[in-house]
């Protein structure tokens, strides 16, 4: 194993992964700035992938260190209905650090990266007793396809991409022609029906088992751990979503499930900022991954209260008016009805009470 | 001392110090992405703010460490001659942090924030054994003054917020009327001046005289201590000489000099990119800073050497065609002639080769 012994080195492995060429890079790597095009608003979102706090380098691949990092960010986009256009990427690595082992974490980040087609614009490296990759992505508005005209009045009237949410004291900003608006949380309204796209439980139920049998875990729970690993950012699926908003009542509330839906649901209906309202979930023992399902089984689990608490999936949890379901299962097929807003402040699972809140990474 | 015992604690904080609404700041924090409004090219940097890489809390107030944090990035923004707009800020900190360091950290970077009106937009939080900020700014072409139409010819032919500098395969933008082109490295020629905005040494001194007396050192050395301890990023120069700017031989390499001039100005003539170029530089020790001189005197030093050398002063290093050079005295009144730019590969100072070469924060 050689050690990366200088900023130079790692530079140099930056450039054998990423090329420096790209739309929306004017200037690329190598100047005190990178100089990005940019439509006229972006969402842009932050992340940290810490040693010990995200990941544990005795189960997780540098690949798959690589290739989460970059998706936990990719997935906030995801949550907005955005387009993924550059990053950028700050490490801190220990003295130690091998050049293989960076070679196979910026390989797998770079294959996240054309897959999605962003940039990564530059960054920073500094030694440190951690290993920490800290992540910031920006995206514009997704491209709006021509058969998607958007339900209701919304697109219409010029200005540019823009934000349908709550507002909150803020004037809705409509979309431009041909793109289509920003999601966010908020602006739910009792009975509105909550939605996934994709699946949650998987990820917890890997976290568990790599944390209690190491990288033996995948022979027992191979779609779980892969789930923890090498989560896939549900980028498509958003755009879609996005797609079908307008302004009025055509919105979509939408979010990724990073903390699990018993933190996180409360977040996309405003709970935790007064809104007010709760839920009434619906979620079958039966219908849930069956990993998560024998998971639990052998472990004296609920399989519902691990679906309901675990997070890592970056599944997207979303939220409608009734009348635009139609239109959302057809945007995305294959979503999973989660139950109904309500007006009474709590959430409920199955008719009953959950027992458990989610995680913090910061008190937990 | 009050422990921070969550995220919420830590949002909480943040929302006491940040204003969560700013012109650029369509969506600001609470949400997955923020939404900023962007113009049509603009200028991100990230820069890491490492415990034992980067400061020391045993001579750094925690008012110190935040204001340091964001005043590099910054000053990443002004070596383009960028306007800041909006910043992202990933805390890992210990958990033991308390209420009082934290408030202490954000109202200085806050403080900071508010006399350059960026925005913070959002970021992250971890617990991690040392305390560490990740910061990523963006800016904006800066305004460009009715007064300064550019020196040659640049500037007339549509285009947007554009970019001045080598090309390096790629063809310079120029900018939109109104607006001032962001400056870079390279594109420098023999013969051409070399300048410098700002003093350098301090920040060495500074350093030096924190590690071996700690906080006792701000006695002897009050400037070097604060040039160490809260740089100041020169944006209104950086601004004033893009303002300049043109197209042609109207133009300036500018970068900020983080890591000495012995490391940075290879980077502004290309020397480390194969340009072949060198430099002669006049530095006069009876010009340099009282305290530089006096630590030089007073530990055996060569005070010359430690200004070549020295780095984190954040001073800006430009680089323009000789007869450009007076329009770049009015537009930045007491700034330093360096030298000159040289074909023959070497970095000379006072006819001498240098002895040393500065800082990697990777491999020192």
């Amino acid at each position: 194993m050689t050690r990366l012994s200088s900023e130079d080195d790692f530079l140099a492995a930056i450039d054998r992964h990423f090329t420096n060429a790209h739309p929306h890079l004017c200037v690329g790597r190598g100047d005190d700035c990178a100089v990005i095009a940019c439509p006229p608003r972006m969402a842009v979102s932050t992340d940290l992938f810490n040693e010990h706090s995200h990941f544990r380098t005795s189960y997780f691949t540098p690949g798959d260190i690589g290739h989460k990092a970059l998706a936990v960010n990719i997935s906030d986009l995801a949550a907005c209905g955005a387009r993924p256009l550059g990053f950028s990427l700050a490490l801190t690595a220990p003295a130690d650090l091998s050049r293989e082992f960076c070679d196979e974490m910026l390989g797998a980040m770079a294959a996240l990266a054309r897959e999605h087609d962003v940039a990564l614009s530059g960054g920073d490296l500094t030694r440190g007793d951690a290993l920490s990759l800290c992540i910031t992505v920006w995206g514009g508005p997704a491209p709006r396809p021509a058969h998607a005209a958007g339900v209701g009045a919304g697109g219409e009237n010029g200005g540019d991409g823009g934000v349908v949410g709550e507002g909150s004291g803020t004037h809705p900003h409509p979309a431009v022609d041909g793109t289509s608006p920003f999601l966010r949380r908020g602006g739910c309204q009792p009975g509105d029906q909550l939605f996934l796209v994709g699946r949650v439980g998987l990820a917890r139920v890997g976290l568990l088992a790599l944390e209690s049998m190491g990288a033996e875990a995948a022979r027992l729970y191979p779609e779980a751990c892969r789930a923890h690993l090498r989560p896939r950012p549900q980028v498509a699926a958003g755009q879609a979503l996005a797609a079908i908003c307008g302004a009025g009542d055509a919105r979509i509330a939408l979010m990724d499930v990073s903390d699990g839906l018993a933190r996180d649901l409360p977040r996309l209906i405003g709970a935790d900022r007064g809104s007010g309202l709760g839920a009434e979930l619906a979620m079958d023992a039966e219908a849930l991954p069956d990993e998560v399902r024998a998971y639990a089984l052998a472990n004296d689990l609920d399989p519902v209260d691990m679906a309901f608490t675990g997070g890592e999936d970056y599944a997207l949890l979303g939220c409608c008016r009734p009348a635009m379901f139609d239109a959302v299962r057809t945007a995305v097929p294959g979503l999973t009805a989660l139950g109904q807003v309500t007006a009474d402040g709590v959430v409920q699972v199955n008719g009953d009470l959950p027992a458990s809140a989610g995680f913090d990474h910061f008190s937990g």
